[in-house]
């Protein structure tokens, strides 16, 4: 794993001071790729160039999304940052641990850190296209920091790690990326709401506790396939029952 | 050693937001000793206010120096930080070596951690009131960082070292048992042989997969029962789906 393969995600970014901040520290820190979600901020302003010096250049190249999906769609991995801590500790990691699985991950592998809005963060759907939380520990009196100190935790931690070096997971297959993850939600979406599975009033209930379940350790492309494979035949199976319940023929 | 041993240094800070925004990242890493030394900024104006956000009483108790030996009068120990390396590599600790350093000291000692002028660090007489130097490992290309970064990372270092116990840790939810992994994998078994997706010459090719990729990290109770919802679904639906293909009725 080297820096390049590190991408900062921020989404609806607020302030153009910490639009400049965020590619300044990135450039400290070696890292290159930024990416802004639906930004609130404006890139180009005077404001945001001044506070980024020498890495002017970093965010004008910055990619602009229309969502969070569009985004990570080339990434194998997506930390989402969050200051809530869910159900499951081992989804959670501080910004070292993190650092120590990026710095491990096998060269191809894409991974990002997503930040969320200034003054509210991530939302739950939001966090739901990442794979795997990340938290700074902070004070209870003031656990807010500022988007690009947090940012810069983070790099911190993810350069040290890759300097030290980590050693190679071995991984037999290829990773799924975040367009493969999201194609397999929103056709298992179709197909549980189609065969009634899923409550048509809160879907997102039980297909968030579905994503959870699949990207908390990551999955393969090919089990992505054979998953898709799966929903496929349980579709054609609902379509026959569809058919057949009509009366009608071929 | 706990945080309130640990006091920040800036000499000369020159900009008014630099001031808040380090008085916030020290609240944010729970640190309230702030030292100016001989400071160009106000911190009193209101961009500095407006950057220590909740830190404002923290900024607004800061103490004022004339000079470096006054502020480290009842220091034990002063980390001088430095873009320069001198002659000896031991002299010079990165953020982590120091923040052990800083974590291990016995009760009743007093460190500081000293950060020079925004644009040109701290002078040859200023280094050498610290007995240590402290160094931000960084790229070649934008080897400066903000000031307020440079303390962020420095406290980030220092509480992680210095915390016990760490930050709370939510209790997972109760994992699956051996038994409900095999009554979940008999039951994908027969409903996916039902719905014709798995080979009935080799189904096991498939459910190997399947295994793998749900046991690799683990699931919990909750999980199984959800999967096991959704098969259950599906188990209707195929049901239907036959007895309405034999023109069946009730």
């Amino acid at each position: 794993m080297n820096r390049t393969a590190v991408c900062i995600v921020l989404v609806g970014p607020q302030g153009n001071r910490n639009l400049g901040a965020v590619a300044r520290v990135m450039m400290n820190f070696g890292f290159t790729d930024l990416r802004l979600v639906a930004p609130e901020a404006d890139p180009a302003s005077e404001e945001a160039r001044h506070m980024a010096v020498n890495a002017a250049d970093l965010l004008a190249g910055a990619g602009c999304y229309a969502d969070l999906p569009a985004a990570l769609a080339d990434c194998h991995l997506a930390y989402g940052t969050t200051r809530r801590f869910g159900r499951y500790r081992e989804e959670f990691a501080l910004p070292d641990e993190a650092a120590a699985v990026i710095a491990a991950l096998p060269a191809g592998h894409r991974v990002a850190m997503v930040f969320g809005r200034e003054d509210s963060g991530l939302t739950t759907d939001e966090l739901a296209c990442c794979q795997r939380f990340l938290t700074i520990p902070a004070d209870e009196a003031l656990p807010s920091l500022n988007l690009a100190q947090a940012v810069g935790v983070c790099l911190y931690e993810a350069a040290k790690a890759i300097r030290v070096g980590g050693v190679p997971i071995p991984q037999p297959d290829e990773p799924a990326s975040g367009a493969e993850y999201e194609g397999l939600y929103a056709h298992m979406r179709q197909t549980l709401l189609a065969i009634g599975f899923l409550d048509p009033q809160n879907p997102e209930h039980i297909m968030r506790a579905l994503r959870r379940m699949l990207g908390r350790q990551g999955v393969t492309s090919r089990e992505i396939r054979i998953l898709r494979g799966m929903f496929s035949q349980i579709d054609w199976a609902e379509a026959e029952r569809r058919r057949l319940g009509k009366g009608g023929t071929e």
